[in-house]
């Protein structure tokens, strides 16, 4: 099943949804044109589906093979790593000065999705690399950003992050690999990460892996984590590689899913290498504060993460339908005279519009972020940087929970069109069940994201980007009741549907709030037992949001005379969103209201 | 992680919900006492843990192999089998005349859902034979019940159920294999089912296949279907294994989970046997009521299949919480010198709690359908009876499609309870998200089961088997309302929350019927659009409604003195569904009624 890049809804979500000329009327962007902007979503999309779509089978059923150290990645894997970095697609959002085209956030979004969609495993190792660079230009000197940035950006190495240990996962205080400074400056690392993506593999002549690790005399917990770059090789003066690096890749992971992405347990100090015993380390901006740093590239990488559960969403939908379209069983509900394809069938069809108002909205919200980064970065008026910049950063934890929650259900659902025949593996529906799983863990788990954004992003602000948020709703719930007096039956029904079911969605979301805040001081357990329902509320109600702003969109596209059929297919797809989604934000609502009441009560109390 | 049988949930569930006692005292259970169920419930644990619950693993890592035909099953299934057999476990609920048990329906649901719990895949093999065994003593003649049964139930042949076909999956209509009558009376087949569970193997000396297959001058559709016997080897006179027959196994799937279960392509009448061409099988009951003979072991099995949703999920909430007691990370949130166990967490225990009250919920609703089969059976009030068998039917789609749709939430919680852990093979949740995901297709899609209960269990008989169960559900709350006056706070607050969430969700439940039943005739598309969500609603409502009286029937054990610690976490349990899975039911109700809706604006037209 060829995967083919939503184009129409890509420009449909930049141009109406996140305002994409806005965005490129800010200072800096004067040479992105739209253009430009139409002509880098046309060449992403042939790439996409010539070079990147056809390694995601392979990926899946031939997975790199570790062998004494080395790895040898999936075939095809490496050729189409060396035309993704031939095309620039690694610069695309990367400043010119270092290789990059500079492009916004808000117009990077709609490729780096689709490159995601196409292969999620293949993804992560310049999603990954993304990560890094970002990180350089952010905190590393000058020097630094010299001697890796434009190799990274040029696809001629690559990147990873080492967090991980076997006793920090998400706990990062517990941090223990070891870096102990040289005379000369430098650092040796001795220590074990593991989960590392990508942190060995044949695509690249180079890895350059950032590393979090305790200096002898730091103090305990994350206040005494440092970061670090570990290169595979070290560089010699010229910028060329020189000697092996002490980390080696001791093994790989046995996955339930992205097999195509290996995942390495990294050792660090062995003392194998060509330079001694310890691994070769330089630090990176200040000691003890490597954690921040590392949230520098965190959110950037929430916010890709969030972009794959979408990408995937998208890729198991397009997959469900194509099936449901060719495959004959049972006949219609009304009557037919034969078997009639199953996409005819009532619950096939519900299946497959939950699938794409998840995925549809999901995508929406994620650009409406996108573009918000954009106008918290460049906006000339600091009021409307500082708006913008909190209602990104308020954001940014729904887009990777909510997408990647909602991925999980969409493939899950993409199995269950496909009946029996979604069970068995070469049909291609199980591969995205099992690769979307591990989203709602890897960066940070769903309840990671949630505690962020009740603690830095709700209660810090005293709800103020919350509340700001939902007063955007509701200028959005007139237009709606608005459209409504003006539609005729059943048009109009369904209008009243889509404003009663947004006004109740937003009203439990305020409720949301108003609850997380009021409990923030006096029951801390109560709030964050509150907080994942709380952030699938946000979820479910920001994008029932843009949905509702799509349909008012397609609405005035057809008044004017459109026959295109796309509008007609979003508005449907946003009413059904309002008419089964939206509903969930009442059930979310009373969960996250209820916490206090079933925790009184020594629920949590008699698990542990 | 050894599997741990609930034996004080079963016990609980059977007394105190499913009314075990009444059921005992029905005619013809006279022998079965309590001593002699608890009996039984304790030596199918230690069978079950001892047993079954070791070959789960294996059967993933080691699946079995199809070489020239023939079919060697996982290490230890073999073992496995003979012990099932021989500890008399394949005859529990068959009669006694026959070589089993005979036990009610009711105390047959612990130890078979156990099993399941223990090992789906290996469980599957009996559970395919448990619906040979019904239907040959429903419709088998009585020379075929004598050649068949009594080894079935003994274990030494097993059965299967032979359907699907390529393009006959949920349309059985489309049924093509044939079976031409010879001079004696026999019939020989030719054609390929597929999907067909253990339909080559080596655990049994012979297998039995029922058929369905269509004789040359059947009428076409469902009504020109008839069913056969088809033994892998014919039986001689004196029932001895003799002549291999012309049926073959010409491949394995590939599957996404339940490995340790050979999933068998097999293909009737190729001419290699010792029987010459067309495999040799015998009528089943008439000619062309094989459809309607089918359905007698489907609801069987259909029951069994939601049995396996609630014995993955808690098997899958066992091994997280082992985890999550484990697993050192973090601090906790009220503050705490070190790190702590994640059991600890509020989102950890939310999501234990989540797995935990679906897990239970779903298992009381399971046993007091099986009550009703053998009060519906048994009992000796004719208007009992009908009454008993209207609600174990309504239930049957209920239990099977909630059960095993819930099961796909709890394991993957339970992925998302260990973490980056969880994705990793080796640890062990991923195999139960992988296996659960058959579950709400095999045996009948959830769709399936949703035109079922909306057609043949609700709109026919205009909703008195629906609106019944309502009555019921409010003596219930009713007395909650009454138990929380005499309740102190905090537990009187919970109580209320029990009270207002369950009342909630009574109306919707009641409102969902209510469409179903307004619009059956004036928009079937409407009402097919909302028969999943409605099947959904009614397991949500049906599942609050046990726990609530769990919550009442723990609350009277405390009342009198009992400090067993079962009682209190229970309660906990039961406000917790009430708290985070009851409002379910507001989102749900307002989807199956706001699908006329959306269906009027065309959401499914676009799709199609």
């Amino acid at each position: 099943m060829p995967y083919v890049s939503p184009l129409q809804d890509f420009r449909f979500t930049l141009n109406e949804l996140a305002g994409l000329n806005e965005i490129l009327a800010l200072p800096g962007f004067g040479d992105v044109t739209p253009d430009l902007v139409d002509a880098i979503l046309q060449e992403n999309g042939r790439f996409v589906e010539q070079a990147v779509a056809p390694l995601n089978v392979p990926g899946d059923t031939q997975p790199p093979v570790w062998k004494d150290g080395q790895v040898t990645t999936t075939p095809g894997y490496a050729q189409g790593f060396k035309d993704y970095a031939a095309g620039g697609w690694q610069g695309l959002q990367h400043p010119q000065e270092w290789g990059g085209q500079g492009l916004p956030k808000l117009v990077a979004a709609a490729p780096s999705e689709n490159i995601q969609a196409a292969s999620l495993a293949f993804s992560l190792c310049p999603m990954l690399t993304d990560g890094v660079i970002e990180a350089l230009l952010t905190v590393g000197s000058e020097a630094q950003r010299k001697e890796y940035v434009p190799n990274l950006i040029a696809g001629k190495w690559t990147g990873t992050m080492n967090l991980t240990e076997p006793q920090a996962g998400s706990d990062l205080a517990q941090v223990a690999t070891r870096a102990v400074r040289q005379d000369d400056g430098t650092f040796r690392l001795f220590g074990q990460k593991i989960f590392i993506t990508f942190g060995e593999h044949d695509l690249a002549e180079n890895i350059i892996h950032l590393v979090l690790a305790r200096t002898p005399d730091a103090p305990a917990g994350v206040k005494g984590i440092s970061l670090f770059i570990v290169p595979k090789f070290l560089v010699d003066a010229n910028g060329a590689v020189g000697k092996r690096n002490d980390v080696w890749c001791a093994s790989l992971e046995h996955k339930l899913g992205i097999h195509g992405s290996p995942t390495a347990v990294l050792l660090y100090g062995t003392g194998q290498g060509e330079v001694g015993e310890g691994a070769v380390g330089y630090q990176v901006g200040e000691l003890n504060r490597g954690l921040e740093y590392m949230f520098i590239m965190m959110n950037a990488a929430r916010y890709s993460v969030g972009q794959q559960g979408i990408g995937v969403s998208e890729r198991a939908y397009q997959h469900a339908l194509a099936y449901a379209r060719e495959r004959v069983q049972g006949r219609a509900v009304e009557g037919s005279p034969g078997p009639v394809a199953i996409v005819r069938h009532p619950d096939v069809q519900r299946m497959l519009l939950t699938m794409k108002a998840l995925t549809e909205a999901a995508r929406a919200v994620s650009y409406v972020t996108a573009a918000a980064h954009d106008k918290g970065t460049h906006h000339p008026d600091p009021e409307q940087r500082s708006r913008n910049r909190a209602f990104y950063e308020y954001m940014v934890p729904i887009v990777k929970g909510y997408s990647t929650e909602t991925a999980v259900e969409v493939a899950s659902l993409g199995i269950q069109v496909h009946g029996g025949m979604g069970f068995i593996e070469e049909t291609g529906a199980a591969q995205f069940y099992r690769d979307a799983r591990i989203l709602p863990i890897y960066e940070g788990t769903t309840a990671i994201q949630a505690n962020d954004l009740v603690g830095r992003k709700t209660q810090r602000d005293g709800g103020a980007t919350a509340y700001a948020a939902i007063a955007a709703m509701r200028e959005t719930l007139r237009a709606v009741e608005a459209e409504s007096t003006r539609a005729a039956a059943p048009e109009r029904d369904a209008l009243r549907l889509l404003r009663d079911n947004l006004d109740g969605a937003i009203q439990a979301y305020e409720a949301g709030v108003g609850f997380i805040l009021e409990q923030s001081a006096s029951n801390v357990r109560a709030v964050f037992s509150s907080s994942v329902p709380y952030l699938m509320l946000a979820g479910v109600v920001h994008g029932g949001w843009q949905m509702a702003r799509a349909v008012l969109a397609c609405r005035k596209h057809l008044a004017a005379g459109s026959t295109d059929p796309f509008y007609r297919t979003k508005i449907a797809t946003g009413l059904f969103y309002a008419a089964h989604i939206l509903p969930r934000a009442l059930a979310l609502s009373a969960a996250v209201r209820a916490g206090v009441v079933a925790d009184a009560c020594g629920a949590a109390a008699d698990i542990a």
